[in-house]
């Protein structure tokens, strides 16, 4: 279509203010944005031959993007060019090359399902306005808490890992003392809850957020691999009865962030047992492994705890966001979140309330981020899921194996899930490892190669320190589209824009 | 296009399971897949001859849909037609007849906005990986802002109204306290909040998860109109002390969940000043209301509170979700939910971190809220915006003049907000007010209405009980494509599905 027909067809006039679809107004304009859709925030954003990002400084970006909201309407057209802006300058975290973060990818079935759910834009409380959802959710549900192995479950939909990891301490909380609920914690003793150093930083938040003071979240420390150090954990909760606390969670990590390790949960579970404490695991990264037949045996002992974090937008790359909370305590979840609003949870309707299951969330409206998880999972079958996962896993080690034995680079140890975590050492710093200042320089080269390929927008990973570890770089994994080539490619990026620093 | 070239354009085949668009695997898939969202989702779902609803009862439903997720992949064609079946069964909230909660129609604009949104597929934290959204975010933040008469602000995008009143409840917390955020809040004496009784019940569930006990949220009084009655609230406050409570928050409202009424900010706001209390405001429904020179008045005052819950997704109808919260308190958010993790917020990076605004927020991965309702704002214009809110202000006042006089209708109160709420009597009960058994018989009327209306697919409008008031019907308009015609048509309906009862 030329420029000229889609004056014709419309785009030049003012859009409207009015809050629904007109077909005469809308539909001309609807079709147009969906090709800028597909051709440029699709397919040519996830192209190898395209940039990962078109980077600017932020002063110099606000001055490129037609940010600023005025008083008066603007046209369709100049509408269309606004999104074609936002999506040239946005990141491109479908590409093959965007290894910087723990999600990734555009699954094409997970973006259709989330296309759906806009347009159907339910919120998932009642069956009266979600019956579709409902139904999807408690079968989503149903197939992830198989693949735990939990006999009997619960659980919901949250906005993220780090919310699901809340309700895993509100209802451990609850769970202990369900006076809780009316009188607060005020009275009930200090209460602590323990974790590994290398867990989630959302799990301290959630400490802050529930009162109990990041205080008393205690680190435990983890071995060489990154893996909560049983021994150590039984030491601290031992420390912090004697000094009066009261014990009453444990957060073990699946898949911990940086590492990608696998705390030992089946010998955690037993601890916890022995001490009588909840036991959460926050699988949110590493829980896809669950599908894994080969890979599943990290998450040993997981059908034991009491909830779980598990993040189907991490490993299983569903579209941002689908984070599902599970528990073995059926009806725990309403008992500690209800609070039976008369006015949206009705007992006399017309049909079985038991699938009203807003109240035992924390939200009251709600997205639905089950359909595009459900789409994916429908449109590969389990099969195919576990296909991805295993892709992923092989790519990690095959990744891994390349840079064991490459000039300048080191591993920091093996991995287990699909991080990879290593160190590059230019040309000019190898074989000066024993110089005062070689850590120093060393911490310096990851900001300065990241820096170098943001700005040329040929690939995206992420550096971070460790405690005593200096930055190095990590690799992560979720789209199974990456292949050996790719593999190569970073390889070969990191030497290009290193060798000479 | 005909079934028979579809099939021979590939939807035949089967999925696939790599996590990436493939162009010649997917290009045909996402075509059709736009074509069936556009007609049937978007304009047929919306369409005034169409069903608000195909109603099924669950057990039904699980039945017709393809709900079940196997081993093995399905096919294009088939993943297409089990979307048809989500589009066929789910609740058409966008339809004009659907008034049934605080959220309704789409807008085409903001459903766009969110298509993009969804193909970007962001989060955001850091100005890395996200750098347009955040920019956005800064933009639209600084227009509410403005809007409410903030001289300073600061703010996020939450995923809703109930964890947007936990920010606030936390803020309060912090602010008073800020040893808490390592201490806990055990040894702090006895917090206590104050709402009204009709505030919205995710104030109640704030209080529970941040371990305060619903004991300790005290419900104020309201007078007829639903409006918190500010003499009680001075009394509880004064009460709470003498009981050896610590008070620190009032959570006023402004449009309340089922009378649509507005909170006295500026008297409350005077109180919380003499009583070193922080204000939070719940606008999440009547904020809206701000953009328009006719009724903003109704909130006068906010520019005082502390913080400030207002979603864009309800009088605003943007798309589900778009929460915003806001506190003039600028960096207390920061403060008060940091965890400085180490892995994401690296200090050294090659641009100016303050862009990176995830530590302020419970979450860490978060989509991106903004664009959906930036979009509709830059196409409308705020004029656009005005006229929207004030039409449906108009309409909900129209509504309330029609059935003011009209047999068998009473009006409960006059409408502050868009909420007009009334009882309906049939025919068989007018006249009979004074029979013991009325009461009992007037408030099965609506449960009943509402099934026949929700079983032909009609309409759907709620109905709930409030205290010693019976079951009543609520109208609430957040759809601007709503006009008299259908206000008419509303009425009607009401006595068609209710004269015989």
């Amino acid at each position: 279509m030329t420029h000229e027909q889609e004056e014709t067809n419309g785009l030049g006039g003012l859009c409207g203010w009015e809050s629904g679809p007109d077909p005469a107004h809308h539909a001309h304009f609807l079709r147009s944005a969906l090709e800028l859709l597909v051709d440029k925030a699709v397919l040519q954003s996830t192209d190898r031959n395209s940039r990962v990002v078109e980077w600017v400084q932020p002063d110099d970006l606000k001055k490129r993007l037609h940010l600023t909201l005025e008083d008066d309407p603007v046209t369709q057209g100049d509408l269309l060019k606004y999104l074609d802006e936002v999506i040239r300058y946005s990141v491109k975290t479908g590409h093959p090359y965007f290894i910087n973060q723990l999600f990734s990818s555009l699954d094409v079935y997970g973006l259709v399902g989330q296309w759906v759910t806009d347009a159907l834009n339910p919120s998932v409380y009642t069956y009266e306005v979600a019956p579709v959802f409902t139904l999807m959710e408690f079968e989503v549900l149903s197939e992830m808490a198989k693949h735990v192995g939990y006999e009997e479950h619960d659980g919901l939909f949250s906005p993220g890992g780090s919310i699901s990891n809340m309700y895993g301490m509100l209802l451990a909380r609850y769970y202990r003392f369900p006076e809780i609920k009316k009188q607060g914690i005020t009275g009930l003793g200090r209460l602590v809850a323990f974790t590994s150093i290398d867990a989630h930083y959302s799990v301290v938040k959630s400490a802050i957020t529930l009162g109990l003071g990041s205080d008393n979240l205690i680190l435990v420390n983890v071995d060489e691999n990154g893996r909560m150090d049983v021994n150590h954990l039984k030491e601290c909760i031992t420390k912090a009865r004697e000094e009066g606390g009261v014990p009453f969670i444990v957060c073990a990590t699946a898949g911990t962030t940086v590492l990608g390790a696998y705390d030992p949960i089946e010998r955690v579970s037993q601890v916890c047992q022995i001490e009588g404490l909840w036991l959460h695991v926050d699988a949110a990264w590493g829980g896809g492994a669950l599908l894994s037949p080969l890979h599943k045996h990290k998450l040993r002992g997981i059908h034991r705890a009491d909830s779980i974090t598990w993040n189907p937008h991490k490993l299983l790359a569903s579209p941002q966001q689908c984070s599902v909370f599970l528990t073995r305590h059926v009806g725990l979840l309403k008992d500690c979140n209800s609070a039976s609003a008369a006015y949206l949870f009705q007992r006399d309707k017309f049909y079985d309330t038991s699938y009203d299951t807003g109240d035992k969330h924390l939200q009251c409206g709600r997205r639905a981020d089950v359909l595009k998880f459900w789409t994916m999972w429908k449109a590969k079958g389990t099969k195919g899921l576990t296909k991805h996962i295993e892709k992923l896993f092989t790519m990690s080690k095959l990744f891994a194996d390349k840079i064991r034995s490459r000039d300048g680079f080191t591993l920091l140890l093996e991995p287990e899930c699909t991080n990879v975590c290593f160190w590059y050492a230019p040309p000019s710093l190898r074989g000066h490892e024993d110089n005062p200042d070689y850590t120093t320089r060393l911490h310096a080269v990851a900001p300065r190669i990241k820096e170098r390929m943001v700005k040329e927008g040929t690939m995206m990973i992420t550096y971070q320190p460790l405690r005593e570890r200096h930055n190095f770089f990590r690799l992560v994994l979720q789209n199974s589209q990456v292949n050996e080539d790719d593999i190569d490619y970073f390889v070969r990026q990191i030497e290009i824009h290193g060798s000479d620093l």
